[in-house]
């Protein structure tokens, strides 16, 4: 019969439970399972379509929380995967299936970690929660942001986070995330007057309008970034006028728009500078504004300490301290005062058909976690 | 009962027949029964879906043609016609219905002046051609086109030719068109690299390079027009980048646009502007181009001045002459080396809902066309 780490063996139970967003699939209560004998208070927090779980043990100060989402995203064409996405299968010490990097397989190594960190340290100096979504993947409005809603509202306060997102690049361990850079989407809609191609002089071409104010925005410098953060990036996502029909000048141009930002600018900075372009060109426009998430950054403190020494332990190198990629719920978690990193397995295979981790890397990574709290919480 | 002259009534009996493009609905048929006992040699050209007719009196030099179109663009929300489209009504002097004014008014009324014509000079100078297609407000691809192909084959030529397109403004005969723009449409695929929005290093994004050109292209002049033509005009009518989705950098930029241009260029010419501003922004791109119309110009001659005295004579003012609006077929014939000029109702309601004209017009127009035919050819 097999011979598979705790580890392992958690993270394939909940493999198997096809939580595609906003399904839990009964993942959380799994995870409850484990945690009420260790004295977690189990809270169920069920926000519209969307479970949620808040398990905390203790009371007292600091908390110490790990966060992360029992969903996953569709596992794409089945029949390019080598085995059933949902039957977890262990090939030659690799662990194939939905949600083994992102990030059951984190889910797991937390859990076991706990579990020795606590047989090994029945007193402790803070407290432990997890928050577990299922909609980390989807629309992230009924999860990790209204959790922390309903945390903040009761003034319960997250000291420090560690996110099990899949951080590492080829070796686990080999990069933390010490913040992300903040998400601003824009959607504008350009003004003209329709008419008939023919008759130029009785319209007002949006599109004419427009290509200078886009071609402007588009060759701005934002910032040049800092230590921390790439500079930050401007892109067009979409850009449409007209109806097909090709001897009429479209009345309206609309275009969609998203700054990934650093630290060196706000939200409200770069509005104000998109808006002195547009008017520079004498646009008449409507703009409206999405603020995805602020920016943040964990440059130091006993967290990030705390893991770059368990990594440095476990694997025998520094990791890189990276903001680079996409957003994660860190951004609902960092405003509240709290220290958030990300650290998790490799990334290469996620939202991939065939995603997969090491076996090992997941037994390192609990052993990683369980250096975190050590050094962290005693 | 009514007092129709024969000219309404002869409009009237075309605008029964519903002959929304490509449909001829035996309009042609009717226009032949008339000509037929003239002397015209009856010829049906049916190209495709399309039905033409040309029809011909006499095999001298040289030749006087009149172009036009039996079919009539859809009726558009027939709740909102004060009367049926298709059961033309004469109310206080007004003929309502579609095609009155575009253009089968003018076909009665050449019918009537040729027939007139004909009575009083039973000798001529010269022959007399009805050119006719039932698809000029449609592709425009099986109908004028071909005939004109087709006479070019057997080197048939036309040395003067009326459209009776509505070229009138305020009062029939108040504008005479000697002449149309050019038309030149681009189709203009920039190619990038899709990526996501938050690695925008791995990407290139196609908005970004296109918009510095297109706003050069839109505030590049490229012609300032002459005596007889406006300004050559470039026109975006169709701009469309990316799926809808905001976090994806899109691969392709489409853009459709038009020139409208005048004898002061050639498209070759434009061409090669186009080239260079796309060269000079160093995209990467495909463009493919079709040339709608070549401008044409008749800027004197005896069809001409015929025109002008006829309006003088039944209106006693002179019509001005513009080059201005869209394309006619006029750009099919006078490339074979014809003197083209059009000559029609007023345009006021054309493609409209309750389009109509004074049936008094007709009748004017009817007399305009007979002295047209008397001055040219006898
Ligand atoms: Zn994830
Ligand atoms: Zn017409």
């Amino acid at each position: 019969m097999s011979e598979h780490s705790a580890v392992v063996k958690l993270a394939m139970e909940l493999m198997a439970r096809p939580s595609i967003t906003p399904e839990d699939a009964g993942c959380q209560q799994l995870m409850a399972e484990r945690l009420a004998p260790l004295g977690f208070v189990i809270e169920s927090m069920f926000f519209e379509d969307t479970l949620n779980l808040w398990a905390r043990k203790g009371s007292g100060k600091p908390l110490f929380c790990f966060a992360g989402h029992t969903d996953v995203v569709p596992p794409g064409p089945e029949q390019q995967w080598h085995t059933p996405p949902f039957e977890p299968t262990l090939i030659d010490g690799t662990l194939y299936g939905r949600g083994a990097a992102d990030m059951k397989g984190s889910l797991a190594a937390m859990i076991v970690a706990t579990e020795r960190f606590l047989s090994r340290n029945p007193q402790l100096t803070g407290d432990i929660a997890f928050l577990i979504t299922s909609d980390e993947e989807g629309p992230f409005i009924n999860g990790t942001k209204r959790v922390i809603e309903t945390l903040e509202a009761r003034q319960e306060k997250i000291r420090w986070c560690v996110v099990g997102e899949p951080s590492s690049s080829r070796q686990v361990g080999d990069v933390i995330k010490n913040g992300r850079r903040g998400s601003l989407s824009g959607t504008l809609l350009v003004k003209g007057v329709q008419g008939h191609v023919a008759y130029p002089q009785l319209a007002d071409n949006p599109v004419h309008k427009a290509a200078a104010a886009l071609a402007e925005l588009a060759a701005q410098e934002w910032d040049h970034g800092n230590a921390f953060f790439p500079a930050t990036s401007f892109q067009i996502s979409n850009i449409h006028a007209g109806s097909g029909t090709t001897n009429v000048i479209p009345g309206e141009l609309q275009v969609l728009f998203n700054f990934r930002f650093s630290t060196e600018v706000t939200a409200d900075q770069l509005q104000q500078q998109v808006y002195a372009i547009l008017d520079k060109h004498a646009l008449n426009y409507q703009l409206d504004w999405i603020l995805n998430g602020e920016p943040f950054l964990t440059q130091s403190g006993t967290l990030l300490e705390s893991a770059v020494h368990a990594v440095q332990q476990v694997q025998g190198f520094a990791p890189r301290l990276e903001t680079s990629g996409g957003t994660s719920d860190g951004r609902f978690i960092a405003p509240t005062g709290a220290e958030v990193i990300e650290l998790g397995p490799c990334n290469a295979t996620i939202h991939k058909v065939n995603e997969c981790v090491l076996a090992a890397d997941l037994d390192r990574l609990a052993e990683m976690y369980e250096q975190i709290l050590e050094l962290s919480l005693t």
